[in-house]
């Protein structure tokens, strides 16, 4: 049984009872919301060294990190590097994104490395093993495209991202529009390019129970990819990427009804006002389903600041209702991420995120920053640096300015003149 | 007369012609902003190498950078490279915020290399030579603060924060509340020193016509401070906070009525879902005035990155209509930010504004994003770094990964598979 049916079935797995305590909830509350499909539980039956989490209503906002090898730099040790600093700064969930070198083992090593939940994107494998094979990754066929999805399902691959909204009809929309910056999802793109080349609808929408029937075996989350998501703020919100949306919230019915979970991802590149509108949009046309948002970024013009751009529309996309975040490095756009930016990015996107669940879960989240508050006040410098979201930054960049305080006021520390209670604080 | 009174008598100074043009407005519109007191133009009638700007409703967002030299490091030559780099990463403004060495040579200097409009907080210097002459801040007067106050004046500085809305009313607020962190802000915190050693009413707000009759002779723009702006999210709206800027909006009057020009300074620390209420409260309660806010920094738990948590709050307030944001470097809470801090925050907060720019202004700020995008989709990657907001660093971490592409994607570009009507792209 998936998570999905065992919840429906009133089971209070050991696995939900896990999750409720983690996050201060009744088992009984987080057991309908995950009957429902409101939250998802990632957790492949074969994935035998996973700490199972929710993503979805009313929990806190998750973090992903993508991580792998690429053409470019094919170094599975560097992969491994760049996953155990993403686990060090606390990643919810990874995503190996590999393109380059033995997919298949690069993936058994990452996973076997990775307590969290474990992402991918089959058609990247498929894709690849198509150009190396027939230097053409049109030459890839559907067979081919399932097969991987089952071996990535049986080697206990959490959730994985599937194109599957992408149609002909999608397709059109960006064909006969007027985007600047056409298909951006690089999975969207060889899917794309696929259903160009054969004149074919996409496999993963035409043999959507096929997809099912994987999914539910080993109770695979499916991410359910927007291939169409706006590339640039000018492309947002357009009908290529609603009408996409309208065919996922579809494919979440078909999923839920087969017992398989699911979640739907989104932009991508947003104006900030348009932010809210695409939380609402999804929640509304996908039936609440957990939104995976990948940034979104709210200005094109910053690249080497992205994790920044991507910062800001998260923060209001959680706010909003987003469940799931995906993070964007300071190298977006420009080149693969160093560890140093897998770091920088995960630092960015769990701010977002804690931003957001403030508000979203209340005293539950706030609680850190009242620590905080009272550890600043107290000039307790020890204790910011525990509390500090990253503490050996804060550590390293903090410099003392005379007794008790920092160097940027120095002897005019605030906080040495006055105490809580704005009485002269005596220090 | 000051600009406010030249538009109040409909005159079109070359100086409004000069901003109206800049900002794309007709000099008509500009002109009735000015005269109702929605636009500021800080320019000081001695401060010849100005080149102005104006701040308020339907403006480009502009940004101020804080400088100066510290008790920790008192180095006029450190001061004028922190503002070289500020005005490298177009800053729209800078601050003098100094405490340490000759305070009225370091402010000549600073202010004759800058030709952006220049404020100050003259209590700092006030306090610190009560402190250097007789080893107490309280020590000073206040005719020791309004000389200060004339000497700013008459050197030329554009904008001076002055703490005229904390009252022994609204400080009673705090000394009864349940604050966590007091008074945070400089110069309320020495303003509720001396108020409390002294058993007096703030001079700033008593004397409240010696301080118009000063602005206006200058035509000095009154950046009335936010004293008891909360220091952490749990201090946030509270009702010391609301009880001062009722204050300054009756001052915010005061000042219109004496022909001279104000602006109104905000948060601080404040929960995302308070950030959209404190720019409404600001602006229905101080009739329009532009709002000046430092962040907000969306939670507390992130010190090395406040940069980033106030560009999340920044981007929100300024979507709502907040008119002028002032930085926060990476080096906030913990030390003196460095010249790579003072780069840092410019452009992060450049990157907040121009975000809500997109929203507030439509395609003139939008049109900067088109032309990433264009040059994005055509792989044009010196268009790409000339576009850039930080060119330098977008070029420094660009890193080729195969024809046209960069190394994130390498030979599976999208941008090398697909046009952007989703056709072969044929690279």
């Amino acid at each position: 049984m998936t998570q999905l049916e065992a919840a429906r079935e009133g089971e209070l797995t050991p696995v939900l009872c896990g999750i409720a305590e983690a996050e201060s909830l009744a088992p009984e509350t987080l057991r309908s919301r995950v009957a429902r499909g409101t939250v998802v539980i990632p957790a492949n039956t074969n994935h035998t060294n996973l700490e199972p989490i929710g993503i979805g209503e009313g929990l806190r906002i998750k973090v992903n990190a993508n991580l792998g090898t690429s053409s470019v730099e094919n170094d599975l040790e560097g992969a491994r590097d760049r996953l155990r600093v993403a686990l060090e700064a606390k990643a919810d969930t990874v995503m190996d994104l590999s393109s380059a070198g033995d997919l298949d083992a690069v993936r058994r090593v990452l996973l076997a490395d990775s307590p969290v939940p474990f992402g991918t994107v089959p058609i990247y494998q498929a894709a690849v093993e198509a150009v190396n094979r027939h230097g053409d990754l049109r030459a890839m066929s559907a067979d081919d495209l399932f097969e991987v999805i089952e071996k990535h399902a049986q080697d206990g691959v959490d959730f994985i991202t599937v194109h599957c909204g992408l149609t002909r009809s999608s397709l059109a929309e960006v064909r006969g529009g007027d985007r600047l910056t056409g298909v951006v999802s690089r999975g969207g793109t060889f899917t794309a390019c696929w259903m160009l080349a054969h004149d074919a609808e996409n496999p993963l929408f035409e043999q959507y129970d096929r997809l099912l029937e994987i999914a539910r075996a080993y109770d695979v989350t499916l991410s359910l990819g927007d291939a169409l998501r706006p590339g640039c703020l000018a492309d947002g919100t357009d009908r290529a990427q609603v009408a996409e949306t309208v065919v996922l919230g579809d494919l979440v019915r078909r999923a839920r009804a087969a017992g398989v979970q699911s979640m739907v991802e989104g932009p991508g590149h947003l104006p900030l006002d348009q932010v809210v509108a695409n939380v609402v949009l999804e929640k509304q046309v996908c039936d609440g389903a957990p939104f995976y948002v990948l940034g979104p970024l709210v200005t094109d013009v910053a690249p080497g600041y992205d994790h920044l751009t991507s910062a800001i529309g998260g923060a209001l996309a959680g706010m909003a209702g987003a469940d799931f975040l995906c993070y964007v490095t300071p190298a977006e756009h420009l080149s693969l991420p160093t560890e140093e930016d897998v770091r920088e990015g995960v630092i960015a996107t769990r701010i977002a995120a804690h931003a957001a669940d403030i508000v979203r879960l209340g005293e539950r989240a706030m609680a850190w920053d009242i620590e905080m508050a009272k550890a600043r006040q107290a000039l307790d410098w020890p204790r910011q640096f525990e509390l500090a979201i990253d503490p050996a930054r804060a550590r390293a960049r903090y410099h003392p300015g005379g007794p008790g305080a920092c160097s940027m006021c120095g002897q005019y520390c605030v906080f040495g003149l006055l105490d809580e209670k704005a009485r002269p604080a005596g220090r």
